[in-house]
């Protein structure tokens, strides 16, 4: 009810604040007899942690993940698994300016009136450094997955203007090949260029991450209320920055003909084209998951900016702080992270609906 | 879990088959003391029915709701309010070439895949018919919101490539002038003539639809998973045939810089711009709430189509039966009312976090 | 959240007051395929409805259930279940008197103060008469329930201070010999005796019913909260009259030692005694599960009574309208359906724990 | 859905096994800015923990619990409250036998079988010092209530045959005074003589602890299956060793009549008498909520018995380790703990049913 709880049956509950002691969480559900490889899940928390290139924040956090419970000799026992993560790198005095001003498009004055207090270091429990729980159980979620022949391909398609538009046949591999997650490697390169643009102004910039999901059996979702789509729209939608959410065709198929937009059943029940993006009636139908989130700019500006007191006088905010000037290519592991968990929500809810 | 539930506090469950003997629900966690508006119950409901116009199906459904409980002298008792709408026009008939054959972009294969049987008349559980039961819901939250100053605006803005990209002033009268439910009455007649035309080659045609909620207060929106954006995204997702939604700047936020996005904040609190679509770090901020939905064509084509039996053969789908060349006039009520359920779910899980 | 559904995966919703048109839910999560006996069904509705019997109340219900939507030729087809029951032998004018007047130890004044309002007809929403729809759910867990093997023996074993205390070979068909639903047929003779003495003098009395569930799987129960010993618990105490709930050894267990209680494992890993009542650890460990519930006397007397107007004022409450000396032969079927419901939830969560 | 959560609105996740590095929760759904005092909650972990007393297990844990977020300048900010208690004084060898063995009428069959793994040192996760994270959540539910004026008393009125059986008025302080927690000073004597010469046999002995909740206002509690005395129950059958529960007259409730059994209501509301335990049809009536809970004995013997291996051989299992003779005074803090986590939760509850 109070929103940090996550799933029906593979649950995520996380607690903590941007500049407290730890962040964390709690996995529930997890299939007991699970090797867990701790490994990997650091390799995803990596993939999200500032100060990995000279497009991300320069804050420096191993973000190492502590497993407190849950595990026995290297699998999973079936019981809760508690986790932390340190927080390390914490500068709350470059915050201190922050007690009694709301920043413009931030969550500060809706906490504030909210809640009536606010933890203002850092941004508090609406930093996006909530996000490395996220990826913590993904990481999980993917291992389980992994053997069920479940795969996972998020990228960024899109920064600005810039967007992918020729057909590639994207890999893991060609997505890791550059610090913007784009598989295209000449467009990762502008792509690049543009945000070290917009950083040198002391601004941000936005951009699209598409998600494909392979190898989901027939009859994942829920009719009517917790269809598929609905519930990965749900996931994404949670993730800071996030202002719109597609599944296949998306919001191309406003303008496109029933005729055009079909997806002709093959014999093997695959279909020709994927306007559907894997989902019909909000049931997996065996093609690959296709989605696309778009990001807005990051709101904490290197540059002025008008901003408001609490008791409503103006202030003049200065640009300062550790901040990315693009927060899209560190989103990448969040976003596959939740489409994981929803995955996994799903499969094991599927196990449930038959004796 | 079995996905038919929808909300936490107040909820729906829905049960029902487009050719079965009726549909309905049950409302929980309707305030007490409530007035209850019969006629505009039924309002609603006449703007979501079959057969109310050229460009809508020609099934004749009164889809009149019989509340059986919770109501007491006309007013609510705060125990669930029970309710059913009964099927008349049903011509299963037309149905009975489907029983073996799966329609291309319907849930005909997923249901059967998942289920193992299924009731194919007029698409059972998987018609857009039950969307009707959605509808009684809103229209009850509704009139609660109405007392407390919260109000909708829902209008068609796009149908095809013509979209509405005027300013102008929208008011519900604006939209009830045509049935295309759009607030530009020369657009409406565009898009009319453009149904028209698709529905005489017996082909169909996608839209979308912007809702805008004004008065809602600031501090609705639970952090960190039930972000106010990411239930709405979640309801609308779960309408049959949407593909897309956003809100505020959507994916138009993807192109723009943090200097152009960012809504400076005003004295009173208010913010220049909205981008933000009323919600920050998941939490409204006073700001109307701006969202946009996307909606594929109908699946159900008056032309010949391949599709597939059970067995895996070939089939031609002959064009028949009574469908809509364009669901989103219809759509309009059922996105109003999922809004609706929304916001007064979030609205009384603010009540809860506070003694 | 308003306390009208149960379970999570095998759930229930119900709705509907003692005078109102009909009493109704929704089944949510059974599994499909499953053959649907409706005939069973009515016959575990017509143990418990009114009118049966010289020690049950003299209102006449056919107890008719209407099953509207999630059957498809005989078989769930996997969607919710709606079901009614109509009310029709409703004397609503024996309530007037009741509109303004709280009655001892009922629910009145605390309906009146939580809501506000209350439907004073028949006890409204607080009536006993809801409990019908808990038994249409139940006689469709124990059907599926049947298949896997997990059979049900509830009966009274106390009324007032006649307890059963003789070991005996407890059968369905002693059960159901006698109005008392005692298979003790002397005993039961007795028990008759005593309830009809105290309807002779305008009074009623208590008793205990007796649960016993066969053929449980061991590994049903989810630690830590949700053991299969508290939801039954929960379960029961929600039934109307529920005072107390106890398994296995139950309060008696309060007075014995370790090495008189502990149950001694055999080499096939069933236990020499079951004071666990086959439960452990909150976890099914495949023997009998057992437990006992205690019902107070009904509150509604056929004696005048002290009772108190919504004003404060004393005021006499003569006895009248139709109630049962004793409930407590006619909650035989509530309490095996409450016992059904969670077993089969319990069951199809077990399925989700596993890939 | 696994087990580890209990609540709706405030709400307690846990994890952690006996002998991990710690055990620990997340609380959600605490309102904002509730002054949190860490000693009261400490004081509470103190009344539970081992080794405080002759007649309790001699592990020292100095059940220190560190709080990790939610709370800012000593406040609650609204947000999750993340929370360990490391485990110290752990001798996981003395359980080094237990690895392929289980013991009688304890959780190590059953978490075998459900799970195929377990962690066997110290019963893993089905261990009662799970129950220290319930007393932290409690402890601060408790802070909360006080403030509404809601208080509990919670004793020891059962040990063996022992039983409190005079009036008498109970303090906080007099059930402080002794070892036992029994407010009566002689009888807690004899008690605690019982329970040293049940330890002097290596053997163990069960109780009842009874619960008194003043102060609850009218109207908390859903109907109909989330009825206050329901979940009340479910909480005290989810702690490790208890077999029963009930509320107001209880059990004896079967034995009386209607005409003793029914509490006349005064003019004021109140009533005379309090049988129905200050639950009426599900709902808080606004006098005392009474309950009584049943312990068994501890099975863990400082005896030999019977035990039996993974591939069902018999074998006898030493009577070692360290273990509690009598579980129930150290249990009054964990009963008091769930009672006051149930009635915040339901207080929340009710601010959500009105606008």
């Amino acid at each position: 009810m109070a929103g940090s709880s996550l799933g029906t049956i593979f649950k995520l509950v996380t607690f903590g604040e941007s500049h407290g002691t730890c962040i964390g969480g709690i996995i529930e559900g997890l299939p007991s007899n699970q090797k867990i490889d701790l490994l990997a899940i650091q390799n995803e928390l990596n993939k999200r942690k500032p100060g990995q290139s000279d497009i991300s924040s320069s804050r420096k956090e191993s973000d190492k993940v502590e497993l407190l419970s849950g595990i026995f000799n290297g699998y999973s026992t079936g019981t809760p698994i508690g986790f932390i993560i340190r927080n390390k790198d914490v500068k709350s005095a470059d915050y201190s300016h922050l007690k009694n001003t709301f920043r413009p498009s931030h969550a500060d004055l809706t906490y504030q009136k909210k809640y009536g207090i606010r933890d203002h270091r850092g941004g508090g429990r609406s930093s996006a450094r909530e996000t490395a729980c996220r990826v913590v159980a993904g990481a999980i979620a993917k291992q389980v997955l992994d053997q069920i022949g479940i795969s996972f391909l998020t990228y960024v398609d899109q920064i600005g203007n810039l967007q992918l538009n020729k057909p590639l046949n994207v890999t893991k591999e060609k997505i890791e090949t550059n610090s913007c997650r784009c598989p295209d490697k000449e467009l990762a390169a502008k792509m690049e260029e543009l945000i070290l643009n917009v950083k040198a102004k002391g601004d941000t910039i936005g951009g699209c991450i598409k998600g494909i999901i392979n190898g989901v059996p027939i009859g994942l979702g829920e009719p009517i209320f917790d269809k598929l789509n609905a519930d990965l729209g749900k996931a994404m939608l949670s993730i800071n920055a996030v202002k719109g959410f597609e599944i296949g065709s998306g919001f191309n198929a406003a303008t496109m003909k029933g005729s055009e937009h079909n997806d002709i059943i093959n014999q093997d029940f695959t279909t020709k084209s994927n306007n559907s993006g894997g989902i019909q009636g909000g049931i997996s139908n065996g093609m690959p998951i296709c989605f696309r989130v778009a990001f807005k700019p990051v709101a904490t500006l290197m540059q002025n900016q008008k901003s408001i007191t609490k008791d409503g006088k103006e202030e003049i905010l200065e640009g300062k702080g550790r901040h990315d000037p693009c927060v899209v290519p560190r989103a990448v592991p969040i976003v596959e992270a939740m489409a994981a968990i929803v995955i996994l929500d799903f499969y094991l809810r599927q196990k449930s609906t038959s004796l």
